[in-house]
């Protein structure tokens, strides 16, 4: 920890990270996030959780992109856009959004360890990168990523599946709720909430003590 | 025109920009956009609409702000702390949002003229950096910011007041709703739309041709 910096903020050094793989903004922190906070000497808290719910909360009964049609087309626009600029691959999917609860779970048992971030880029990948419509809320498709990460895969798709996990991110996405997240990604620093990929760097900077809130 | 610069893309080297004085994220635009263009070269084109009437055919019965808690409550953080990082004065309102239709009519017929971009600071600062709540849909503030930038004030506000102007506005409006504009500010270039305070460094950036899109 470096002389000056303000880290006496509560949770300075630290950044929460509250994800959907089947959010495409999240898709791009997701691809950001581990390298440019291990730049910065940050380390993520990955809060992997189900956007539908909060959004049910909110009163939309599907993704705001497909509820406001001009929203959405630009969505797609802008999100190749930024593909293009933070050099992170891109293809539409055919499907959209993905169901992701199976890969989300997994997610949970890995949040702690040190494989997270790599099965979570490779999820999204698949998601947003390949032109096979993958289905990746499937045990084959998770259960393939596991494997060629050298994971246990049976063992973690069927932990993914025990009654203690799916109510675990039952209570993390309730838990999203009740932060006031409306979207994916959002950030937490200590109290702060930041909304979107847009505000990754903000975030990241704010974590590092380097900005101000 | 530099030599090597892509000017052959329609549209490069000029911005619209899609605005109204009732917006919060337009008000970051409106401060930082004129001297971002200069810098780079690019041309403005004011241009103001009226965001109600786009927001009513969206479906919404007001600013998505008021109509989301949540988000409005995430807003003002953050735009308190954009103002920080780009060192503008800011002060929340305690009326949100103000109506803005005669500023607005103003500005259209400053459209093209060297002071509609210090006037649209000026009324901008009235609305979200004042501890007073000016009511800038007024003649009388509307007036004396006209006055104070040596303006025939009178003259201006019979004008935005005439038939003409007030169809002109209504017009831009439909325009904007046509060009599938959902929210403020906007920015076009060429057939390019950029949504958001946040895209205004791409949407710069490829106007003059640095940027791809």
């Amino acid at each position: 920890m470096a002389i000056g910096t303000p880290h006496d903020v509560p949770g300075a050094g630290r950044i929460e990270f509250w994800f959907d793989f089947a959010s495409t903004y999240s898709y791009l922190s997701v691809m950001r996030i581990e390298d440019d906070a291990a730049r910065l000497g940050v380390r993520v808290l990955w809060k992997p959780f189900l956007l539908g719910p909060v959004f049910k909360a909110l009163g939309w009964d599907n993704s705001p992109f497909l509820i406001q049609k001009e929203k959405g087309e630009y969505m797609w626009k802008d999100i190749a856009r930024l593909c293009a600029k933070y050099d992170i691959p891109w293809h539409r999917p055919a499907t959209f959004p993905h169901l992701a609860v199976l890969p989300l779970r997994v997610a949970l048992i890995g949040a702690a360890m040190p494989w997270v971030g790599e099965f979570s880029r490779r999820i999204m990948l698949l998601n947003f990168a390949s032109e096979l419509d993958h289905d990746i809320n499937s045990d084959a498709v998770v259960g393939e990523v596991l494997d060629r990460m050298g994971l246990p895969a049976r063992a973690l798709i069927a932990e993914a599946c025990s009654q203690p996990i799916k109510q675990r991110l039952k209570e993390q996405t309730e838990a999203a709720r009740m932060k006031g997240i409306f979207g994916a990604p959002s950030f937490f620093v200590g109290d702060e909430m930041f909304w979107g990929n847009d505000r990754l760097d903000d975030a990241l900077a704010f974590a590092a003590g380097k900005g101000a809130s």
